[in-house]
């Protein structure tokens, strides 16, 4: 039975300072030791000086955070860097999955602190996208299997959801976004718009706003998220809003 | 056509300051006006002082959004302010809609700020609920029929997604949490993790972990938000934790 102190897992959000709360720099700043890959180590390099870090490569995560649960064991303060948020497809649960399978008893408690997620980064720059109801779909068939991806999507179609895609394509990896746009298309307009914002909120951003029957045409990559409007969505002035229902006059809450 | 200028829509976050992004208060900074719902602007009187500030109160969004789009208009440097993420049903939406329904041009960008939304602020202080896909679904009938409500909950729950429930219930409105209860359980078991978190990180924060059988046992209001697991989804040490799939040894990305 191991006693677990001072573990933070910290959403840093998209990238830039300026979109980190001032919650996950205290917990930074609180901590002996960073454990992080290593883009988003650099990404918060100004917090970290003096201290011990772990930085690691991509798809190394389980190896991250055997290192952090081992180092918090051994009485260090640690604090694992997600970007966006740390609970979106992110560190907090692959961290809390390890702990449980391992039957271990958390003694000190994990404090996860939030972050501003990709969908939510992404929308701010694309508009208002996510007004109403939404969903969020990672494309990646290495963790889920493509039969459940597909019948998600499916569904999520055809339940009118504002749709983020994360992970939508690799290199390898080029079938499910074409499979996606044919069944989206099975349900909505090829006019529906479609927004594709890639490195949000970092020198090389990238915004583009199109249409679900031209999306295509845009590259993408592992870091990409692409929102895709329900059938209410609509295209102004360069930016896309999804409405709420304002426009019959109603009130956004009766409490 | 107006000229609207400095229009800020800013995501505080759920309410402690400590979660409010640097961006945020920077553009509060730099606005004239401030524009929010009265519990809000109390929220982050540190960074308003001897501002001119408009507070009104609940189910005033439409008054609050033309007050300050006819300040803009006019040159006034001007934030609406919103709870959690602004284009989370919240600001971002209703003044884009406005503006599209006016018809007017906007000749300067309308900035929107991105905050820690409502359901990644539950999602932490309940642990990892949302590890894999996941929709969010506003049970408020009155800007969206329940048919189309309804229609969400079913499709959502065959799909297997991570649920967040928002405006879950009200004083007048307690069928619509009942009904989505009874169709999530022809899905899913009643022992499938729940979460209902109230408040989250303000000094009257409320996080309760029970059951979707057990649920309707606490209770729930307008701004309670309510996180129901997929048929993965595990309790933990009075934690809920999504799996990403990373038992299997995969890894997050391939990238």
């Amino acid at each position: 039975m191991g006693t677990i102190r001072h573990l933070f897992i910290v959403g840093i959000g998209p990238g830039s300072a300026e979109l980190m709360t001032k919650q996950a720099q205290l917990a930074i700043e609180k901590s002996e030791v960073i454990v992080g890959y290593r883009t988003y180590i650099d990404l918060i390099l100004p917090y970290i000086q003096g201290k011990e870090v772990v930085a690691t490569g991509m798809t190394k995560e389980i190896e991250r955070a055997e290192i952090a649960i081992d180092l918090a064991k051994k009485g260090k303060k640690v604090a694992v860097i997600s970007s966006g948020d740390a609970g979106v497809y992110g560190m907090a649960g692959l961290i809390y999955e390890m702990i449980a399978a391992r039957e271990e008893k958390i003694s000190v408690q994990i404090e996860v602190i939030p972050g501003i997620s990709a969908v939510n980064a992404a929308a701010a720059l694309l508009g208002a996208p996510l007004m109403n109801d939404y969903c969020t779909i990672s494309l990646s068939d290495l963790l889920t299997p493509w039969e459940q991806i597909e019948k998600r999507i499916r569904l999520a179609a055809d339940a009118d959801f504002v749709i983020a895609l994360y992970n939508p394509k690799s290199k390898k990896r080029i079938l499910p976004i074409q499979k996606t746009q044919e069944i989206l298309l099975q349900y909505r307009s090829v006019d529906t718009p479609v927004g594709i914002v890639k490195n949000a909120y970092r020198d090389d951003q990238e915004v583009i706003v199109t249409t679900l029957g031209e999306m295509l045409h845009h590259e993408m990559n592992m870091v990409t998220t692409i929102i895709i409007g329900s059938s209410d969505t609509f295209k102004f002035d360069q930016k896309i809003v999804t409405p709420r229902g304002y426009q019959n006059k109603y009130s956004l809450t009766e409490r």
